[in-house]
């Protein structure tokens, strides 16, 4: 059993975690992944699974299958409830363990501003569940609608809100136009098109702020082209699940609202008492090592990381090529080398409005729509874990784009 | 809107409900068809969802999408709440409505005997959540052992035990024996193949009761080369979550009880204070209408109807001749005719046990083991419901057959 003297514990089993588990195969050491669920989640694609367009198990792969041949990998179930990083414990709802080497991939959850009603109305998507639930809900809102006799209870129920116009809300914006297109006209015909409506709030001046401007002003022609009603400079200013209130003072009948606006670092970071981002991350060392133990490591979303001033984005690439770093870096430390900084190959930026459209930049070069799309595509393809997923993924999508159908729109409401 | 004067309203979007609305696209009437959830459920499959096998979306289709041509075609996602036969009035979650002519095709639900625990601790396999609920379980239990440290809980966490060994429990004991074998060696090749048991429980002293004997030994045999452990006249008689109490005597250690004994009819039916069979299914006419009531039907799993003193089993083929029937005779009344009696063509019997093996009867002809196996195969292929769903059934299966693998293992749970 113990053919290890050491353990690197891996907390989290997202991008950044698993990169991290396999760049440690040949690490002379123990590695165990911890993770509250049984899965890695592709979640570049939750929105399609929130827009009937992914089936959950497509973008889910069981992490034991992913690491089955690595000799030193074990897997635990569970939710960290505490880090006690100077004795070098962890407490789990599986028991308490402790650990030689540590990385921290706990990535981030949603954060809700304090506006009235938010919390408890507004809809996250950061989690599979939080996906399937938007799912069962918008479609539960047109079967209701279609029943539904007063004018402003069918507005309510056929106006879809998404408040951030980042890449994620762009995207759920994009296909949420598409699904209410396929189902007026599959499901609903005798409701008209026009009862439908996707609104993107954002409230700063421009979609994908932080995009390139040309590629934001692109992002902004497509979507309205797409009928996405975009109301840049509008912030959410209270929420009861049937009103929405917006700065601009307007009081929408609405009762879906997706809560693309901001994520914050976990409350188990905050709890450690060290130096965190406004948002709650944890300032990391050049090393991504945690300031005052060096065989402590953050890393993707749950770390903080500033280069020249500009802090990186949450998103996969990063967590990747830090998870890859913070490995390599324990195995200098177990031979007794001192760990690297950490060094960022910018892969560009990409993000994708509904079927046929996106708009990228790789390299310096800019592309909208179409072409843009197809790099999305195979960037995405490429991507994703498991030949199995990729294939089924594939057969998903060219049977959208085919046929424009959306099959997964069932609602499976396991709280009724 | 008031094309027809008459409205035809089917409760119930399974087999037979889907058959009859179907029969009835030429009928001048308006048809309304009602059910809780907005999919039809392909629920021969349902124990390839509980065992990780297929994705819950592979064997939902949604209703509209079905009909979505058809234009006489309507549906109401609602729970039927009461019935009143004499004022012709459905009381639905969604409001009141009355209707012309009507079709029951309820189906039936889990039938838990008063055992102390069952209804509590056992896992009925009837809805997609109970599938659902059943891969969460099971996964999770694996998931606990793998960490377990005291023996006997280890062996609970590692026992699989299916009460009832007709089709349903023949299938669902075949399909987690194949779960445990991939499971173990793909998951958890720390743990030995001999700490997981599948039991199959049944209380008559063959498994397959009603088939031909030949059939029944030729299912035994296969599931015990499979693994399973049959126990043959034995019966449930406790079950706290924890132990499962046997008519032998025995008290063994147990997390898991999954039920396929049993079925009644809905407590909607036994409500109208009409005749039902022991198993509260509703004794219908010769025509299958409901005595006393000339204008309501009653078809599959919601009627119970005898031929030459035999009951006609609960499974698909009846259901949907039925449907045929009941949609058959309306039109016939609209047309001021009378209905006609219901005649049966037997299709045969078939049950599956895990990859490459059944057990079926097909005019007279007797088939085990692989060629039956392909029997089933061909028989669900062509049953399933859509052309995408099938597609991805078959896509599904031929990985599963190729690779042995069981990709959809992931926990959902909805309810955390």
């Amino acid at each position: 059993m113990n053919r290890w003297d050491k353990t690197v514990v891996v907390v989290g089993g997202g991008f950044g975690g698993l990169r991290a588990v396999k760049a440690l195969a040949k690490a002379h050491a123990k590695v165990l992944l911890i993770d509250q669920n049984n899965y890695h989640l592709f979640q570049p694609l939750l929105y399609q699974v929130a827009t009937a367009g992914l089936e959950p198990e497509q973008i889910a792969k069981p992490i034991r299958s992913i690491f089955g041949r690595q000799g030193n990998f074990d897997f635990m179930m569970a939710k960290v409830e505490a880090l006690d990083l100077s004795n070098r414990r962890i407490s789990t709802t599986a028991g308490d363990l402790g650990y030689d080497y540590l990385i921290l991939a706990v990535g981030a959850s949603t954060w809700f501003p304090g506006i009235p009603g938010l919390a408890h109305h507004a809809l996250p998507l950061k989690t599979l569940m939080d996906a399937i639930s938007i799912r069962n809900h918008v479609l539960r809102c047109f079967e209701r609608a279609s029943s539904a006799r007063d004018p402003q209870t069918q507005e309510a129920l056929l106006t879809l809100a998404v408040a951030g116009a980042g890449p994620t809300g762009v995207e759920m914006a994009g296909a949420l136009s598409e699904l209410v297109r396929v189902v007026q006209r599959r499901d609903y015909p005798r409701m008209s098109s026009k009862a439908f409506k996707v609104m993107l709030l954002e409230a700063a001046g421009s979609v994908l702020p932080g995009f390139p401007q040309s590629l934001s002003q692109a992002a902004l022609d497509i979507l309205r082209r797409k009928g996405v009603e975009v109301r840049l400079g509008v912030s959410v200013q209270g929420f009861d699940g049937n009103i929405l209130g917006l700065s601009s003072g307007e009081q929408v009948p609405c009762n879906t609202l997706i809560w693309a606006a901001g994520v914050k670092g976990q409350g188990l970071l905050q709890a450690l008492g060290l130096q965190t981002s406004p948002n709650g991350r944890l300032i990391v060392e050049p090393t991504l090592q945690i300031p005052g133990h060096p065989e402590a490591y953050a890393i993707g979303d749950a770390a903080h990381f500033e280069i020249d001033g500009k802090t990186l984005p949450m998103m996969a690439p990063v967590a990747i090529q830090m998870g890859e770093l913070a490995a390599a870096n324990i195995m200098r430390q177990l031979e007794g080398e001192r760990p690297l900084p950490f060094r960022y190959r910018d892969p560009g930026l990409l993000a994708t409005i509904g079927k046929n459209a996106a708009v990228a930049r790789i390299h310096g070069l800019e592309l909208k729509g179409f072409p843009a799309w197809v790099v999305w595509l195979l960037v995405h393809l490429l991507a994703i874990v498991g030949f199995r997923n990729r294939l089924m993924v594939l057969i998903n999508w060219a049977w959208d784009y085919l046929f424009y159908d959306r099959e997964d729109r069932i609602i499976v409401d396991p709280r009724r």
